[in-house]
């Protein structure tokens, strides 16, 4: 379960709100969200969409506990509400694309639909769920692009991680391509694997940084991992490492790896490889870890710095640069009639209506562009720009695919729940089809997302209606 | 209890090094550590100390579950350290500052001192808690510094935060000063005021505007907020909100605000308020939303917006621009030998040996500058920078305080634990007692942190016996 009380971890006015419904009798109204985002976040190309497991498993088992009813009753709220509150179970349908799938912004990623009442209450809750899954999922698969798949990237962020958010920024992290965690908790509850060996502390607490070395190596001959800049990186710390890995050989074992965690980078990790092969041991990797992300290991890549493993905590699990995804959850139609939310701001514009998600595709596989048209049309011939609609693309020669599928129906899980390591199979497969120019880090090419030409109509009447 | 396995919610390596020291006899050596941070985030001059309830009930309570032990036993742990585990409670002693404290870099803000195993082994999970916590109650506190006290400042971030850290990024905010929030989970839990009332959908969702505002009004005729931006502020939203303020006047009642949440809030919250006095309602408040931070607040008052209650949330929840607070937990001591760890960064040596905190004062009671001085030390005459000991200041003639205070003494809970709201007097208390000088939110004036002679002396020597 995602949290002890999930009814409750949401924002008052979905209650305020729920009851205001109830008591106009409103909730029989059916209604249609969609969850979407606006903007793509660290300046990307794409982002992945993680997530989807928490929630549906959340949504499948919400309910209010007699604590919660309680604490309600004496906000204030109505006995007959709060009985109905009492026997809540969500009983609506929600469609959404895969888990670990690459999405854009403006499409609708999951629809909701069923009473109001129910499609209302569970939007904080989604969107606290989605939104930060998804943001870290995409963060970790830039950082693991920049590393390149001959490195190892390890998520060492819990200690500065968001709180209890360090939860599932590891689940998400892992998402998007993450090989290993320092994070025990979710590794055992998302089965993903953990690792880890020395803090600057286990040499401290030696008499001498080789004691320290000598002690680990004893108890983990075949996992250690040294960590050299404690004193002095070139000056003590690599050649007692050099030292301890010739003891190990004697007896038959490896050193893994050395560890970095100050200085710069491309230097020590130079000076410390040749050292090494120097001494015989091109095995031995190097790890290296301080505030790296993803341009921080493009640089070290780019200068050739021979760096195996990267170790990536804070910049990871924050979200650094970019701590929110901007997803929202937005009203599309009651009883089957479309409805639309203009606001001030142009780009806070709904789209109205129950929609869907074509992915059209390239001769050779790779994604062309998505359109997003209304449930009930099956063919469309041209998508247009959604703001400016003079720039339209043809369609009709393209191979596509639907996106949105059903999750819950009726309230019950129809899908099966993948694992992590399959939901991370599935988004590097996705970003496989994903051409370089969208995976750049500065200034990506701009992935084509377009609406059908009834949907811009429809919009556009309704729009009408309020200018009038 | 913060998580269900705290003792998992930790690094991999926090458990290979415990057995090391177990298998090394190691555990029994005695140690200290320190927890502190080097960089104020956000650009600020003042941290607010805050998780330390938290932390304290967790640790007390720290124990491995047979779930637990049976994982490290399939990731190779040994029988003999599973069953020390298995008895495993921490019974060494903490002494920190009080929660809601104001800190500043360098100094031992929290000490541990224990056996070197129980004190390893609680750092990722100290740090997790503490960081997240003194991260967003400073954040909490340069909004509401911001807004001023004749603002309302209240906490919408539920929807943005990383995930479960939206839990305690709600508390943090209430101690820094927050006025309220609209996460219904972390108000129970904390005994703290939570509110809201209409999203656009619930505009949406209605026939009209009007239909809307009229309807809610009839359920909340004392407790209503009527968002005006759904459609068009100044056309339709601000015009029908007095329509139904004079409705609900006639019942008796009072419209208690609008929200706006889109376009450009000093025009709309200008014009708004214009058209409300002129219908003569200067007693209804306005609420503004929207990406709203310290700077864009500040913003809005200079511009003489008239914002009554500011709903500040993605910004505040995930401490934009500064996703983590970089404290750290390092190695003070061994067996009452001083340790030290060098790094090839200046800013990352440590201060050696068991220390405390001394905080002096001004005459008018304003806080001067602390002192972190050896804890053997009774009065110290000055204190230097730390990095730059030239730079020296004269304490003679100055009353102090001693900030650390025990915590926890054998592994046992010596405080009496604050609620919330005390705690958040506390740092309101503390934040008067800083000059403005150091709480203006652009380049704020540099609060005075030096060691005492003898530190610095001691840390001297012990880096000199690394460089020969």
């Amino acid at each position: 379960m995602y949290i002890n009380k999930p009814a409750s971890y949401t924002d008052y006015y979905e209650l305020t709100m729920a009851q205001g419904y109830f008591l106009s009798g409103y909730h029989k109204k059916q209604a249609g969200f969609d969850y979407f985002f606006r903007k793509i976040p660290f300046k990307g190309g794409y982002v992945i969409y993680a997530g989807l497991n928490e929630l549906i498993e959340t949504i499948q088992n919400l309910s209010f506990s007699e604590e919660e009813i309680e604490y309600l009753r004496k906000e204030g709220f109505r006995e007959e509400f709060l009985e109905y509150l009492n026997k809540f179970k969500f009983k609506g349908n929600i469609y959404s694309v895969k888990e670990g799938e690459i999405v854009f912004p403006t499409e609708p990623i999951l629809r909701v639909e069923g009473n109001l009442l129910e499609t209302q209450l569970i939007e904080t809750l989604l969107l606290n769920i989605l939104n930060f899954q998804s943001l870290i999922a995409t963060k970790a698969a830039r950082i693991k692009l920049a590393a390149g798949e001959d490195s190892v990237v390890l998520d060492f962020g819990l200690r500065r991680s968001q709180g209890l958010g360090g939860i599932h920024a590891t689940r998400a992290a892992m998402i998007g391509g993450f090989d290993g965690t320092s994070n025990v908790y979710s590794a055992q509850r998302f089965n993903v694997p953990a690792g880890g060996t020395m803090a600057h502390s286990w040499v401290q607490s030696f008499d001498s940084e080789m004691d320290a070395f000598q002690t680990y190596a004893k108890y983990y001959p075949d996992d250690t991992t040294l960590l050299v800049d404690t004193y002095d990186t070139l000056g003590f710390g690599v050649p007692n490492a050099i030292k301890v890995a010739k003891e190990l050989e004697s007896k038959g074992h490896k050193l893994k790896a050395i560890r970095l965690d100050s200085g710069d980078l491309a230097y020590f990790s130079k000076k410390s490889r040749d050292m090494l092969d120097d001494a015989g041991l091109n095995y031995v990797k190097i790890a290296a870890s301080n505030q790296l992300d993803e341009r921080v290991i493009h640089s070290l890549k780019t200068q050739n710095a021979p760096i195996d493993i990267f170790g990536v905590g804070t910049r990871l699990v924050t979200g650094h640069t970019s701590p929110a995804l901007d997803g929202v959850y937005k009203l599309n139609s009651i009883d089957g009639t479309p409805k639309l939310k203009i606001s001030e701001n142009i780009e806070k514009i709904t789209l109205p209506g129950n929609k869907k998600i074509y992915r059209y595709c390239n001769n050779d596989g790779s994604f062309y562009g998505d359109a997003v048209l209304f449930d009930h049309e099956e063919l469309i011939e041209r998508m247009h720009h959604p703001t400016f609609p003079a720039k339209k693309s043809e369609l009709t020669s393209r191979s596509f695919e639907d996106l949105l599928k059903p999750v819950i129906t009726d309230g019950k899980v129809v899908m099966d729940i993948p694992e992590v390591h399959e939901i991370a199979s599935y988004a590097k497969n996705r970003l496989e089809k994903l051409q370089p120019e969208f995976k750049r880090l500065e200034n990506p090419h701009i992935y084509k997302v377009g609406i059908s030409t009834k949907l811009m109509e429809k919009r556009d009447v309704l729009l009408k209606l309020f200018k009038s």
